[in-house]
């Protein structure tokens, strides 16, 4: 199970038995769950693809999303497992649901004379936003689903991408459901 | 130091003492790093307050940003403790210069007759955005950074929040630094 072909992020040959999954804990805000979790995936060989936590509408507690891949009954056993360690409180596999998904990006761009205007005309088609500005520097704030966002990567990707911090994905079901 | 009132997620009484500190890792993107990070932050007795990470713009490369509350003789004894990590490739305490973050955060609201015009209201005020409706709930996105998002929580609190989903705060320096 635990081969060293195994990411920690984007698989980078997806094997499409190994549905993406997006995965919702809620947890005790309290030391160590964090290692127990990501410790769990690691022991069991499952990959992460990005993985956020922060605090809840409740102080005490944390929310966390996973995006992870693998076949359904793989998943289904490692929801169980995640069920039982001390401190989480509830883990829903959002992907059997309907949910609506986001993802936070920033991009900082070479920005030179002759590729300014391209790069804001792109920023303005995905309502993308500059939020800082140096000599031949850009950086920009986008927010989007998986599809927008790769495809604002994939125009600035030959402009001269500098660095780029994602957020992962983060998900909320959709409708009258909530995990609280 | 391990003792049990340190919390994972937000210090319920911060210590004055205790400076916020954001911290950017850049790291292979390999199986386990993550559970070497953040068990690495447990065993030191040190509370993450919020974390995420996912594939910067090489895919063998992934970035997380961690905001974590310490004096800065322990920040800097867990940056140099974490720089020493297999597969960790670079550890910036960002709070050491300038930079820019922002945090996405999804929230569902009661959306009864009597609050929805409020609500709406604040939407237009904090430029967020109403991404999915259903009877008697609105879910909401905004970003911004954590003056932005507290305040627009504290706005929202008194009409009825269901569920929130934060990202945590992502970072980029200003200027033309650049981590890769």
């Amino acid at each position: 199970m635990c081969s060293s072909d195994l990411k920690f992020g984007v698989n980078l040959k997806p094997d499409s038995r190994k549905m993406q999954h997006t995965i919702s804990i809620v947890m005790n805000n309290r030391f160590g769950v964090l290692s127990r979790v990501s410790g769990l995936f690691s022991s069991r060989g499952f990959n992460i693809e990005s993985l956020n936590v922060a605090e809840s509408s409740d102080p005490k507690v944390s929310r966390m999303t996973i995006v992870t891949r693998g076949d359904k009954a793989k998943i289904e056993q490692i929801t169980k497992q995640l069920n039982k360690l001390i401190d989480v409180i509830k883990v829903v596999d959002l992907t059997e649901e309907s949910f609506v998904d986001r993802e936070l990006l920033l991009i900082k761009m070479n920005a030179e004379a002759r590729v300014r205007e391209e790069i804001l005309r792109i920023v303005d088609l995905f309502r993308a936003k500059v939020v800082d500005v140096s000599t031949n520097n850009y950086t920009i704030e986008v927010t989007g689903d998986e599809g927008k966002i790769t495809g604002f990567l994939d125009m600035l990707s030959p402009l001269g991408i500098k660095e780029i911090v994602r957020s992962g994905r983060i998900a909320i079901s959709r409708g009258n459901k909530s995990l609280n």
